[in-house]
C-alpha cells in the first residue's frame, strides 16, 4: 500500500474532450454555439446524458428538490463527501466549457481513481447544480444558492423564467424534479474546475489559476419616465427626454468607473428606448448597471456615487427616476488552505500559478457559505466565454485536471488499493 | 352676385368633429387609440368610409396608381384645381387628428360652399395622399412624393413593408390600385390644414401659425461592432465596448445640439445594445440620430461634426464604425403669397397668427415641388401627437377651417349664385 499522490493522476483527454464535445451538441443553436437554458428540453437532453456518464462511473445519483444532481463516490467511512462539479445549463449561444468543463472533469477524476484502484477516506461527490447562469430564471446560481440553504425551496420553485413558465413546473415537466432534500448535506470541502472566462491567464501565460475569491457584484435598473414626444415638432428645452437621461447617466457610470480604476469593473449590458423610433422623443428609457470589485465597500461607495449621478441627471431632464436592485452579491473570499493545496498541486506538477479574483459568479461561492471552497481556473482564448468562439486548449485542460485531481485526493484522504 | 369672401365660411362643427369621431373609431386599436396602418384592412375601411362622404359631397373622386384619392368640385372653368387635403393612414395608437382633420375639412369646406351656393372660378380638389406616415412602409409621404413625379411609380411600387409585404401588391387587395395615372396633373395651388404636433401655439395661446416651410431632415444610423465579453472577467482597458462607445456618440450628439442651439433639434429616439444582457459587455450597439434645422447649411454642418464625433468615440475604444443616411430631406420653404393669404384671412377672421416652421413631414412639402404651397397649423394640447392622447379643440379647429376656407375660397375665386 502506498501512498499515491506523488503520482498525479492524468485525464484519459479523449474520453474527457470526447464527452464535452458530445455535451456541446446538445442544444446546437441554429445561430452557432450551443443554448441549453436551464430546465428545457436541451438541458433535459443535456442532464439525462451526463447522469448516464455518472452512472457508467458508478456513482450514486440522487436528484434533490430543486433539481441538483449529486453523484457519490463511496469512501472507507462515511461522513461529509468531499464535492467537485459545477453547471451544464447555458447562456444563448454558448460554448462547451463554460460549466461542463467541472462536471465533466469531476466524473473523469473517479473514473480515473476506479482505473487507478484508489480508495479514499472520504467520499467523493460530483455535482450539478440547476440555473447556475441565470439565462432563463431568476437569480443566478438559483440551484447552489437552494442546496446550502440561502433561500427557501418553496421561493426557488416559484422562480419565473423569462418564457413565463415556474421552475418547479419546468423541474417537474423534464423530471427533475427529485425527492433528495434541499439545503443537502454540507460537504467537507467544496473544490471547482473552470475557464477563466477572461484575458488575464492567457496575457500572463500562466496556465493554473489560483481564485483567490469572487468580486462583490452589483447589479441594478434604472429607469427614467419623461414624455414621449415628436421629434420635429418639440424643441429641445421643452422636452422631457427619457432617452438623453438614461445615455447621460449611463455615460456618468463610465466615468465614474473611469475615475475609480481598477480593479473596478462596469459594464451597462442593457439599454432600451420606447418607443425606440428614430422621429420620436423617448418617453421611457431603462439600463442596467453590473458593477464588480474585490472590496465589498468600494463597491458600495461606487453604487452611491451612481445613485447621486442618476438623481441629478433626472433633475436636469425633467424625468421620474426609478432605481432598482437587481442583484448584490458580497464578495467571497475562499479557504486559504485549499488555496494552497492548489499552489502545491501545481508546483509538484510543474505549472506556473497567478492568483486571481474571480469576476464572474460560480458556483463555488454559494458552497462556500458551508465549508471550506477553493477554485482552479484554467485559461480562456482570447479571454472569450459565453460565445461560441469559447476555447480553451487540451493542454490547458489536461493540467487543470491534474490539479485538481491532486487537491481532491489529497482532501479525500486516499490511498492506493494493493 | 356679391364677392362673398367678407362673409366667413364656418364649418357644421357638428359635422366635422362627428366624422373626426366617427374615422377614429376605424383601426381602434386595444392598446388605446387608433391603428390604421397604411394599406391595412384598417386603412381599407377608411378609405372607404372617407371615399364614400367625397361621393355624398358631390365630389368626382379618382384613385391613382399609388392609391392617392383624389375628388373635385368643378370650378367655372376647367384648368388646375386648387387642392388641400392630407391623409388618413396613421401610427401605432395614433390619435383622431393627424392627417385626417386635413382631409375631413376639405371635404367639409366643400359642402359648406354647396350649401351656401357658392361657386368657384378654379375647380377645387380634396385629396388624401398614400402612406404618408411611413409607419408602414418607406419611405413616409410615398403618395404625395409619387404624385408629384419625385419617385417612379414602379419604384414606389415595390416598397417593402415591415411585415414583408409589397406596397404594389397590398394596394391591389385593398383594392385602392386606381387606374388614375400617377404623377398627377400639378394644382394651381395646395393649402394642408393640419395639427401643429408640437407645444408653440398653445405655450403661445396663437390659435393659427402660418407655416413658413418644412424643416431640413436628416436621419442616421450609427453602428459600432466592438467584441462581446463577459462583464466580470473582462478588465475595462481589455474591452472594446461597442455599447460604451454608442452611449459615449449618443451623449456627444445631445451636446452638439446644446452647442449649436436652437431652433436645432436632435433626437436619439433608438439605441439598441447586443446582446443586450446585464452582465455582458456589449459587441454591437446602434443608434439612431434625427436631426432637424431650417437651414440646410446647418444641418449639413451639424452632420459633419456628429460624424466627426463618432469616429473619434471608434477610435477610442477601439470598436468599429459604421454610419449610415437613412433620409435627407431639404428645408421647404412654403409659398409667400400663401402665407399672406392665410394671415390675410386670420385678420379678418380676428385670429392672431404666429409664424413657425414645421418640424414634421407633410403632403404640403411634397406639393410645394409643383405648385404654391401652404400650411395652415391649430394647436395641440400638451404638444401631444402620435398618441392615442392627441387632442385640438373644437374652437381651434372651427378658426382653421374659417382660415382654411377663406384662403381657398381667395384661391379658386368664389362667386355666390344669386
Amino acid at each position: 500500500m502506498t501512498r499515491p499522490t506523488d503520482v498525479p493522476l492524468r485525464a484519459d483527454l479523449d474520453r474527457l474532450m470526447g464527452r464535452l464535445a458530445q455535451l456541446a451538441d446538445v442544444g446546437r443553436d441554429p445561430h452557432g454555439g450551443t443554448t441549453r437554458l436551464a430546465l428545457s428540453d436541451a438541458d433535459r437532453a443535456g442532464r439525462d446524458l451526463v447522469v448516464g456518464w455518472m452512472h457508467d462511473a458508478g456513482l450514486d445519483v440522487t436528484v434533490d428538490e430543486v433539481g441538483n444532481v449529486v453523484g457519490i463516490r463511496p469512501g472507507r467511512i462515511d461522513g461529509p463527501v468531499v464535492m467537485t462539479g459545477s453547471h451544464i445549463d447555458t447562456v444563448r449561444r454558448a460554448g462547451a466549457y463554460d460549466g461542463n468543463l467541472g462536471v465533466l472533469a469531476g466524473i473523469e477524476l473517479v473514473e480515473r481513481l476506479d482505473e487507478e484502484r484508489i480508495t479514499t477516506e472520504r467520499p467523493i461527490a460530483v455535482a450539478f447544480f440547476t440555473n447556475e447562469e441565470g439565462a432563463r430564471f431568476q437569480p443566478d446560481m438559483l440551484g447552489s444558492l437552494a442546496y446550502v440553504g440561502g433561500i427557501d425551496v418553496r421561493e426557488a420553485l416559484d422562480a419565473p423564467s423569462i418564457d413565463g413558465q415556474r421552475l418547479g413546473d419546468e423541474l417537474a415537466r423534464i423530471g427533475y424534479a427529485g425527492p433528495h432534500p434541499c439545503p443537502g448535506s454540507a460537504p467537507a470541502a467544496f473544490v471547482e474546475l473552470h475557464i477563466e472566462q477572461g484575458p488575464v491567464l492567457e496575457r500572463a501565460a500562466v496556465p493554473i489559476g489560483v481564485v483567490t475569491g469572487v468580486q462583490a457584484i452589483s447589479w441594478q435598473q434604472v429607469t427614467y419616465t419623461g414624455r414621449a414626444r415628436h421629434a420635429g415638432t418639440t424643441p429641445m428645452e421643452l422636452r422631457n427626454d427619457a432617452g438623453r437621461a438614461a445615455i447621460d447617466a449611463a455615460h456618468r457610470v463610465h466615468e465614474i468607473a473611469h475615475e475609480v480604476g481598477a480593479p473596478l469593473v462596469a459594464t451597462i449590458g442593457s439599454l432600451r428606448l420606447e418607443p425606440d423610433l428614430v422621429n420620436v422623443v423617448p418617453g421611457r428609457a431603462s439600463f442596467t448597471v453590473d458593477v464588480r470589485h474585490i472590496d465589498d465597500a468600494v463597491l458600495d461607495a461606487v453604487d452611491g456615487r451612481i445613485a447621486d449621478a442618476a438623481q441629478l441627471v433626472a433633475r436636469e431632464h425633467g424625468v421620474d427616476l426609478d432605481r432598482r436592485r437587481l442583484a448584490r452579491f458580497a464578495a467571497v473570499p475562499f479557504d486559504p488552505r485549499i488555496r494552497s493545496l492548489i499552489e502545491d498541486a501545481a508546483r509538484r506538477l510543474g505549472l506556473a500559478t497567478t492568483q486571481l479574483v474571480s469576476g464572474a459568479g460560480h458556483d463555488a461561492q454559494m458552497l462556500a457559505r458551508v465549508c471550506p471552497t477553493g477554485m482552479v481556473f484554467v485559461p480562456s482564448t482570447g479571454g472569450i466565454s459565453h460565445h461560441p468562439d469559447e476555447h480553451t486548449d487540451t493542454d490547458a485542460i489536461a493540467a487543470g485536471f491534474a490539479v485538481l485531481a491532486d487537491v481532491v485526493r489529497r482532501l479525500a484522504g486516499d490511498e492506493e488499493r494493493a
